[in-house]
């Protein structure tokens, strides 16, 4: 969010800069927490003083919806279906890595 | 993930108390970061190794899909039909705040 280019002040003034009236800025988080509640809106407006004469709408966040429960339905039948069992032997060697120099999983 | 209840474990011993063979876990992420790559396979190896007869499978997380790009699409469209613009006056008051104790944004 303040990592990523553009960030949200830059890609404001780029639609202000290509006409636009009206920005709708769609938060890409799953739940409602501190992003969504306080920064995003907070950086919106900051955009929007900054571009006078356009207006900044904040979406709501990805959040709870039917499609999601039909994603992630799909993500279990997928490894329900071709999914490959997760080999136990990694558990049983990333414990005794614990105790030994055996594990294989560099960090 | 390690904080919520029930941990992976608890939730394929009860999966595996229950008579399954198969047990999928389905990453609630937006993206494979460090928990969809390491830590959540790690669990699901414990948690398989942990219960003789049981396969854990894990699946991909929610990531790209049409389904999300339509999830996103609905929700630019709904804040660009039904959202209230974003009030400008927030950024100025906040950016007054910073050198005054104006701000009604306690945090």
């Amino acid at each position: 969010m303040e990592l990523a280019e553009p960030t949200i002040a830059q890609a404001v003034a780029r639609c202000a800069a290509a006409g636009a009236q009206r920005v709708v800025i769609a938060p890409y988080f799953l739940s409602r927490g501190r992003h969504v509640q306080q920064d995003i809106p907070s950086l919106a407006a900051e955009a929007a003083a900054a571009n006078p004469g356009v207006e900044c709408v904040v979406a709501e966040p990805i959040g709870i919806d039917s499609l999601m429960a039909q994603l992630v339905e799909n993500r279990v039948q997928a490894a329900a279906l071709h999914g490959t069992a997760i080999d136990t032997a990694a558990a049983a060697g990333a414990a005794a890595a614990a105790g030994s120099s055996s594990s294989s999983d560099g960090e």
